[in-house]
């Protein structure tokens, strides 16, 4: 499966970050691309003061042009985030779209990213997003995938739960900071991969010192060794990653790790 | 509280290497050390046609050394670990000693290191170990402390078991080899630490390319953001670590990861 990291600028103006994302998917498609993923919040700028305005409730603009190109490319498209309105609450909420269009998965952030480190970043997404309730896994013919954003991929059970699912691949649309990207980005994704033994992908808009909240950049995708298979910069860019899913079968068969937990002395469970 | 991390030499004597063990406990003692962590095998060559022969029961020599110690110098051994022999089984087991020189904890190597990677390491500790069947952690004057071994390190849910029952740093005696060191080694040291908010200090025998198993050496202390305190060579080394543990309450406070888990959507548990 042929993955494409569409690391892109996200301006103030939502109309033309989703012709960016368009131009880009297909771009990626005339290079074979099978799935691409965009980042989080790839049609509105990271700030509080932004998400309403820049929200939409179902079938909004945004993903009313996500699925119309996944159709017309026949291809997967993980369309980062942005901000979905229901009622009063607006959630950070990652559509995924189907080769024909379809609706396959939509993830709402659960864990919401509420950070105070003296002399770093601030930031509290609670004040403004409420959180999604749950484990979010989708189908392909290539098995499996998991799907997250950013913060959720700090909490180690949510990866281990889409993965008990079957789930050989985590795509993750992120956006981390100038004080968490350079201490914990690809060590996360790293990690989880090795304590999963599967594929990590993330995507992050490009950085923007002009902003508030400043991305990190550094979309990566990580094999099932932990193996960095490509890693951008800071800088608008489009990564493809290879992802052989035989990879996952060798690697877990070499050394069992998902199959040997000892499940007798602890257990991770979804909840309903 | 002061850790110092003795990546000794481990030779096919048994003798020799307890007198070993014993000076270095002395010198760290005399250098201001709280607690003394050994490596795993730290007096028995790493080969499983070994552990029975250098193994021992209750209260053998390698105990009552590790133990006569602690009381002399009033230290916390974390005696790395030693064949273990009850009945016909054969355990992977960490002693700890308190100041008082009384047994504080006892931790079996709960997941038994079996490997097949193509082209590298093949090991197969199932063939002549047993497994322990416990979370293990023990009660200091610095608070609550974390205990595994080596390949239960590469188990998430053991060392957040550890840590969801207040453990501020966790303890591995390790011996990883020359496949998975440069892989995965200090990634899971720093991974562990920054998803569990916590300290990780892992030990390993000093590197013997004579042996047939060659441990990776690298003996680590990480800090609760990830950061990499020390870290040795391959050689013979001791380190020294200073824990300061209000750095853990302060990276939780920052970053909340431990405490805001979503436990109504997913649970670690321990089973009886």
């Amino acid at each position: 499966m042929r993955a494409a990291l569409i690391q892109m600028p996200v301006t103030r103006n939502k109309e033309e970050n989703i012709k960016t994302a368009v131009r880009r998917l297909r771009e990626v498609k005339a290079r074979g691309a099978d799935i691409a993923v965009l980042p989080e919040m790839f049609c509105c700028p990271y700030d509080s003061a932004c998400f309403r305005t820049f929200g939409e409730g179902p079938g909004g603009q945004a993903q009313s042009a996500l699925s119309a190109l996944a159709k017309e490319l026949e291809l997967y498209v993980v369309g980062g985030s942005l901000p979905e309105l229901e009622g009063d609450a607006v959630y950070n909420t990652s559509y995924v779209y189907g080769r024909e269009g379809e609706l396959l998965a939509k993830h709402r952030k659960a864990h919401l990213f509420d950070i105070d480190v003296e002399g770093g970043q601030r930031f509290r997404e609670s004040d403004t997003l409420s959180p999604g309730n749950a484990v979010t896994t989708f189908e392909t013919e290539f098995g499996t995938m998991g799907l997250c954003i950013c913060f959720d991929l700090r909490f180690e059970e949510l990866a281990r739960c889409m993965c008990l699912r079957g789930a050989k691949c985590v795509f993750v649309p992120a956006a981390f900071n100038m004080t968490t990207g350079p201490a914990h980005w690809e060590l996360l994704f790293r990690q989880r991969a090795v304590d999963n033994q599967c594929f990590t992908v993330g995507v992050s808009p490009a950085r923007d010192e002009t902003e508030a909240y400043v991305a990190y950049g550094n979309s990566i995708a990580v094999d099932p060794w932990g193996s960095v298979l490509c890693r951008a910069g800071a800088g608008e860019a489009t990564l493809y990653a290879d992802l052989d899913f035989r990879q996952v079968d060798a690697v877990r068969r070499q050394l069992p790790i998902l199959s040997a937990r000892r499940t007798d002395l602890y257990e991770v469970r979804e909840k309903a």
